[in-house]
């Protein structure tokens, strides 16, 4: 409980100061100006002590002596009484429903896409994801394992929860994200990019034989999801090993829950990175004989700008990216069902734990 | 507990009538044919009475005696006996495990869709849909509020949990499907086409103030969100209300929850004639001013194909469609968040149910 709410005081201060700022700048006789850390291209640098990306010094400066500028300043600053609205009212909201919140003020917006760019700004000012001023995304993952929790959200202060509760797992949202943990027999963590297998590992017992919590992303893993994942490894020191398919989108996948997104280097605490990828590799592709496809236009094209980045510089991303390179197959998880639905679980996950775990 | 082992008993004994026949017609020294009720478009009719989809009496005949009918038929009487074992073993699996088992058994499907439909032809030929013999789609929805279960899967069968546990909501999976209802406080249903929405009745009290489970289908409503929602319709007697964004394609996702889909016209018990699709309408778009866009030609398209669907002839399908085509604008359930976030649930909610509830 105090963890969240010491972060919630640390927000609404942070905020407090951005208004103070403004009135002291008025009060001084000043037009009102902010530095907002640039979240451009060029100011986005990978950290290899982080092992993430980070933002560099570079600022923006939005002045309400510029006539240009107050648009966006104006913007900025109902962002920002917004989140605190939100925070002070434990409410939570959407990057949407921002969008369309703004029209009650009079703040319009000629897309989304500005709103969106704006909250992103509040984060690198404020130095808090949007989760911490109750901004959250619409996608959702789900969780099972044996991990007892309590919640720290309105109506539901503590009580407790033992995620092996509802065995099609839980959906992984502000409740979860918020949630403090009590206890746990679990030894490490797998997450899994695909609903089916996080449905086959929940039938063939993996939560028990493993003694893993559970998480598919379904797809690119929500923030949310990767915000707990970290908590996992970093609170409760679980080893994390992550399940793609064995293409370069799951690689990819992989390697923003690893080391972050290029999107949010202006936020921390969403990357973990010491998880391991560990599957599907392309050389597994061969080394299981797997069913698998031929490269579409798409894969070798995002194959070509994986290579460049330096997130994926080091091995097992490198030499699996110049193994896909040569082999241009892919193959997905289901594809382990050519030995029995059991395999992927009894031999394929085996194998790697006696590798890895 | 009865009712499931009732229904895989049924379709154990479909399944073992089904090699009966076949190895009847081989010790009479004929070759084996098979009659599968015929899912082509030209056997598909609106039923007025049953308000759905449903087959006619149209079959197709599968014989070994015909040599282009040999890979079909043989593909057939594997997928049957593999469902066969997904029962036996209480195992689930997916469509897409489907395919890739089958080279486990050197029966090449030569893509997915081959399997896709001869897992159809199969529930025709049962008259059970696939999730009655474990194969289950990807796509998951989420359920909370006031409902007490048993579950029956193996591992769980006895146990209890209330669906206020989680207040991010439970993932609607095979467990949840499959489970008896034990007791409930709720007086209506409401199924909610989006995630954000879902969460935003949740935060507002909607439950509490409403007495309502609250569905999300996040889209499309998967096939075990469609079964349940008949359930909590037919065997707890609650009325159902169905809250869609305002475009023709909400209206769809309301029209295949209320009425079924072509697709599935050969089963039964995946729609619910009763339930209420209550918003949004095109009208409300007009009576509380919500901020809109204008149609692109994708959904000028769907409208035009939506006023010809036999489905939609009664009000407020037709009015609402109609109104649309005059419109020519489309809103999203957030557009409410124009007029504060807690507006839906405490204007726009209250309007509808004064309406209907």
């Amino acid at each position: 409980m105090t963890r969240v709410l010491d972060r919630k005081r640390s927000v609404l201060g942070r905020l407090r100061s951005l208004g103070e700022k403004i009135i002291g700048d008025m009060e001084r006789g000043e037009h009102p100006r902010l530095e907002i850390p640039s979240r451009s291209v060029s100011n986005i640098r990978y950290d290899p002590v982080e092992k993430g990306y980070v933002l560099g010094d570079g600022k923006k400066v939005r002045s309400t002596a510029a006539y240009s500028h107050l648009r966006r300043f104006t913007q900025f600053v109902w962002i920002a009484s917004f989140a605190k609205s939100l925070i002070e009212e434990q409410r939570t909201s959407t990057l949407r429903d921002v969008y369309y919140s703004s029209q009650a003020y009079g703040v319009d917006f000629e897309e989304q896409v500005e709103s969106d760019e704006l909250i992103m700004d509040l984060e690198a000012y404020l130095g808090f994801p949007r989760e911490d001023f109750n901004i959250f995304p619409a996608e959702r993952a789900a969780i099972f394992g044996d991990l007892t929790i309590e919640y720290t959200v309105p109506g539901y202060e503590g009580r407790r929860v033992n995620l092996l509760t509802h065995p099609d797992g839980l959906m992984i949202g502000h409740s979860l994200k918020t949630c403090e943990f009590v206890d746990t027999g679990a030894e490490r963590v797998f997450v899994i990019e695909k609903d089916a297998i996080f449905n086959r590992f929940i039938e063939e017992r993996v939560y028990e034989r493993y003694k893993a919590i559970l998480i598919s992303t379904s797809g690119q893993a929500p923030r949310a999801a990767r915000y707990l994942i970290r908590r996992l490894r970093v609170e409760l020191g679980l080893p994390v090993y992550i399940f793609t398919d064995g293409d370069v989108w799951g690689l990819h996948i992989a390697g923003v829950i690893v080391y972050g997104s290029a999107n949010s280097a202006h936020v921390r605490e969403l990357h973990t990175p010491d998880a391991k990828w560990i599957g599907i590799w392309a050389s597994d592709i061969e080394k299981y004989r797997l069913p698998s496809d031929p490269f579409n236009e798409r894969d070798v094209k995002r194959l070509e700008e994986l290579l460049r980045d330096p997130r994926y510089s080091e091995d097992p991303w490198r030499s699996e990216l110049l193994k896909f390179k040569k082999l241009r197959r892919k193959s997905e998880l289901e594809a382990f069902s050519r030995y029995g639905l059991s395999y992927i679980a009894d031999v394929y996950l085996k194998d790697k734990m006696d590798l890895y775990g």
